[in-house]
């Protein structure tokens, strides 16, 4: 493995550029190494695991611009953001803005779940802008080009998706688990199918009285995503959206399917993840990560949440936050944010950010748990300088550093001044920080 | 137990009014009787573990117009909101409000922590209007009295504990276990000692080269304790103000000193519950809940948090509900709040707000992940109504209402009609909800 790594540029003329292709046949790429870099980890381990399926890198032939990161288990735990047009909010402006607010607080990926608008040219857009991987659904587009849903073919949820591919998307979540077996199963619970694509499916398989054509035609997607190397995240349209539905019968039956494709995706070379819930009590979801990681043989699992109660509308930020943590520490590689706005609207600026900073705090608290390398040094550096009065450095390690300094500038009408070794909260005859200081003055002095 | 329980007004005249001594000796009072219809346990079962010291009620006889709650891990987990002035910002009626607003999002206890202003007209005042019990930390009275720390007598500690308990007060924080001894080995943290309350005593006993008075003077607080039914929450001066400084020696010498203090308040027939760090990698919550409850025999885990990474400065009610959920369901009793606010200044009205709904959302994930009767009854009473789109049970089932509907109405300029049966985030062709229910008309249509 001496040579230099395979550049973007020179994969992109190969016939199979997938990274599980390259790695069975022990080829280094750029983003194999990028990521050993990151993760430090050896680059021998990087390349076993892709062949093996445990580690994937979602890089797009075509996405040029790209910094590769990896997701799974070896690697740190890593947090996507959700954002996109919907029918009643579509313009790229906006878009654009959330990706820039999602890169800022520290997303890893980012999704276009756009629904509205020009979906094409937002998409364009982003990915022009977008240095982290960039996933799709691209049923959303299939359904919104068509002026009914039970008028599309399966051919238009093959182009969809390959237009897709085509234009350098990273990875797509495509719902081939849902059977029309399943759906009987969905109707017994309290809140049905609550995937979006989920139930577009379903709907089309009621109405037709026919097979998922995402599953019927998954040799047609496969063949897409290993000319591109387009990442398959599997959907899992059978989510739970309630804790009462959480693991049951439908969710597990649809990831038996996820498990079959996953094997067919490794074999064609494909790269791969799974979806997970979603809405799960805080007692189910090790098992939960535990299931998946059984039934698809340790591909990554990329968790929605999961929210661990459902009262709690306009923290839902919160309400999975929690979930996403445990997750993380029982084997989740990847957190799709949940946001203020969940069950109630299209996310804002301020929802981007509330929802990646909660993620982020998800992701690392499980990295430092795991012991990753090296994922305590900020909180030990932050601490220091917390413990120094230093507000300076304190601010400059925060996740949200703004927020951070808002907070502290906002808390009494005469304290704004950053050289205070104190804060309002204790006041200075108050403040242990500085009482210990004190204290190892007066040890300095004896010595 | 035919008999009419206990009222206030009786147990106020005995001599050891303590509900301990009562149910030791079989007596049933209306606080064991209102606990054992909230928590939905026998009325045997509630004087049993009040007896044995596995639940508390912190119940202190002067305090009229209390709505008692049992502490326990046979109990629902209980969530305690800190208010209190600093000699920065020093106001009756801005604690009112807080207090106000504690309750209004469901507090079920609160901590005056003054350190500034006219203390006991403060708590004077929240006494008055406070229906749950009220908790207080009387070292920091007693600093406030005095011109200088290092000038306080034994006597000055103890006459400010008693003042608490003839006031009303029910439950004290004390920082009894920080021993002259442990003060070294905190000295060797990345933080030092950060509980204010452990910090003075710290610095009392340096200066004086005395070992702590409350220590040596337990016995004094007991007999006070045991006067008014005052419940003892053993502080934790030596809890962890970091990551890396968490489950050390320092911390765990205390934990052991305070094992023997609860021993002994248990046969002065005295309330006690432990107090509990503080910052804690998620990792090792469980271990730090199982080994208070080893070292205190069950006594009720009272803790602060924790914090699972130090890395987010404005978002600690984040950090903190994360490692909160996680202790309660390893059997952490009663959670003490953490605000936006924390580590950066005086919480507000709005701090007060996210600080009690996120320590709710712990303690019901917590509930329904425990399994306790009827937990999981409003996750699934909203679930349902969330599928009917019945915004209005929505809101009402919601821990915030007011934040669920501000967020509804604010997601799109022609979004404000709660008759809608979808939202912004998905529109109208793209709601699995709507799509589920369109599904079950077809059902019935079919029948």
């Amino acid at each position: 493995m001496d040579t230099k790594p395979l550049r973007r540029q020179e994969r992109e003329k190969l016939e199979v550029p997938t990274l599980v292709h390259l790695a069975r046949n022990g080829t280094v790429t750029e983003e194999m190494a990028a990521v050993s870099e990151r993760e430090r980890l050896p680059i021998g381990r990087i390349v076993e695991e892709i062949a093996a399926g445990t580690l994937i890198v979602p890089a797009n032939v075509h996405h040029a611009g790209l910094a590769p990161i990896g997701i799974g288990r070896s690697a740190g735990c890593k947090v996507n953001a959700n954002i996109g047009s919907s029918p009643l909010c579509a313009e790229v402006g906006g878009e654009i803005e959330k990706l820039r607010v999602a890169l800022q607080y520290g997303a890893d990926t980012v999704m276009d779940l756009s629904s509205g608008g020009d979906i094409p040219a937002i998409r364009k857009a982003l990915l022009e802008t977008c240095p982290v991987p960039l996933g799709t659904v691209p049923v959303y587009e299939a359904v919104a080009r068509a002026a009914d849903i039970d008028g599309l073919t399966g051919d238009d949820f093959i182009d969809v998706i390959r237009s897709h591919a085509e234009q350098g998307v990273d990875f797509v979540t495509v719902h081939c688990g849902l059977l029309r077996d399943h759906v009987p199963l969905a109707r017994r619970r309290k809140t049905g199918i609550v995937s979006r694509g989920g139930s577009l499916v379903a709907q089309w398989m009621i109405h037709h009285g026919r097979e998922n054509p995402l599953y019927e035609r998954f040799d047609d997607i496969l063949a897409i995503s290993r000319a591109h190397d387009l990442t398959l995240s599997l959907g899992d349209g059978l989510r739970p959206g309630c804790l009462a539905d959480a693991s049951d019968a439908a969710q597990f039956a649809e990831l038996e399917v996820l498990g079959d494709l996953c094997r067919r995706a490794r074999r064609a070379e494909v790269q791969v993840m799974i979806e997970g819930p979603g809405h799960v009590p805080f007692d189910q979801i090790a098992m939960n990560v535990a299931r998946e990681h059984e039934v698809c043989e340790g591909a990554p699992f990329y968790v929605l949440g999961p929210i661990v109660t459902d009262i709690a509308p306009g923290y839902d930020h919160i309400t999975s936050a929690i979930g996403a943590t445990l997750a993380a520490f029982s084997g989740a590689s990847m957190l799709c944010y949940v946001t203020p706005s969940e069950h109630l609207g299209l996310p804002d600026l301020e929802d981007v950010r509330a929802g990646v900073v909660a993620y982020r705090i998800a992701a690392h608290a499980a990295d430092v748990a795991l012991g990753r390398p090296g994922a305590r040094d900020r909180d030990d550096a932050l601490s220091e300088a917390r413990y120094r009065f230093d507000w300076e450095k304190v601010f400059s390690l925060s996740l949200d550093a703004d927020r951070a300094r808002e907070r502290l500038r906002g808390s009494g009408e005469d304290f704004c001044d950053l050289d205070t070794d104190y804060c309002s909260m204790c006041g200075p005859r108050f403040c242990a920080m500085k009482l210990n200081r004190m204290l190892d003055e007066k040890d300095e002095a004896h010595k």
